[in-house]
């Protein structure tokens, strides 16, 4: 672990948030007020990475109007279909063994409210697990579920049954997903629940699971060992395409 | 940078092919002979690697049958649109700079003939380049192209076309593709192309080009610092399913 300074690290987590497209062009930014109190820091912290993000050309500070994101990805999202990946994830839950370390409620805090679209303060389920393949950890899964769709997740059903069916079982019909996949170091405590070294290369993946009804319904964050797991993308013609194109 | 034993280097590289379903359950590895003819170390080491790979479970030795993987991946691939991913590769082209580091020919040698289907010696071309975006280096890329495929592939094309469009110019048509998301670190090289310190974290893109006829058209491997760029994947119903289902 490096003695990074506070503001720095809230600097890297909100550019990672900028550069990945979850803060998008043209959003606002919170507030010094806002991110000291959900960083639980000083507001001369929070002015600091602030400053910071304004400096790398991320966001502009304009009196009066606030601060917002300029930053325009490059990449535009890559689609692919909910169906099938659900299919996967339930795949994965059945041939893999899952480990409940946490289980608990919460009230949400940014970013994780601005993820799931409800105000600071709401409550949440969360949930840490660690997956198992072949009497290794695979990975490390933060989640955090609306408390309101959380009466089927209880600690016996997590583990037998992926929190998705669970969701799905209060009556959620699940109709889109959004995702950012990047690459970090395995801090200290990740690196105990994983079985590697700190500073140990780790796929991330965070995700948005979002009803039909446009309602997001679940943010989970998942940590993956990259020599254990890889994530599999094949591109074809769309269906449609190869009937009418 | 580690003194990490020849044999474990060759090992951790045929894990990785084995775990992202590059090298799939069933298939056969090579024999001691074939690998150490392509990674050119002693038949010690190849035998090294191969027991190493034995003693994880991920293949099996059998007198006369050879060596085969038993390892199967827990997660089944995502599936996503070629259309849609191939106009973001170019809007992504259009707004980042490019500089070419190298152009030349190259025998194809494992794993690339692998992926690319062709005999090892087969002549290939091999490009490789820095993606910069707002003065600041993004992702380092390495691609392989059947050389038969390269006629419109020069520096001056490079520097303004991507390498899937001056395929297409060849009269390729783009079908299909398969990409493994992995993330690794910096080594020296890397490091220093993107800018970056050993040992930062950097997401890993290993991906085949196939075209409509069947024939892998382009290897790449895609390397990206994850504070400049991360990967969006949208998950959404079928159109066929919202029209019909």
């Amino acid at each position: 672990m490096h003695a990074v300074p506070l503001y720095h690290q809230i600097f890297l987590r909100l550019r990672e948030e900028i550069t990945s497209g979850e803060r998008a062009h043209g959003s606002r930014m919170p507030t010094e007020q806002e991110l000291a109190a959900a960083f639980g820091v000083s507001r001369i912290t929070a002015r600091r990475a602030l400053a910071e993000l304004a400096s790398t050309n991320l966001v502009a500070r304009k009196r009066r109007v606030g601060t917002h994101v300029i930053f325009e990805p490059p990449a535009r999202p890559i689609e692919g279909s909910i169906d099938q990946a659900i299919e996967s994830l339930l795949t994965f839950g059945r041939s893999t063994q899952v480990k409940l370390i946490e289980l608990d409620e919460a009230p949400a805090r940014a970013p994780i409210s601005d993820a799931l679209g409800v105000e600071a303060g709401t409550p949440l389920i969360r949930v840490v697990r660690v997956r198992w393949l072949e009497n290794e950890p695979l990975g490390h899964l933060l989640s955090y579920v609306p408390a309101d769709l959380g009466e089927h997740i209880t600690r016996a059903a997590l583990r037998t049954t992926p929190i998705l069916a669970l969701i799905e079982q209060a009556g959620v019909k699940i109709g889109s997903a959004t995702q950012t996949i990047s690459a970090t170091l395995a801090d200290a405590s990740l690196a105990a629940a994983l079985s590697v070294e700190i500073g140990a290369p780790i796929l991330r993946i965070s995700r948005t699971v979002i009803d039909t009804n446009g309602r997001p319904v679940q943010h989970i964050l998942a940590q993956y060992r990259p020599d254990r797991y890889q994530i599999r993308l094949d591109l074809h013609k769309n269906k449609t395409d190869l009937h009418f194109g």
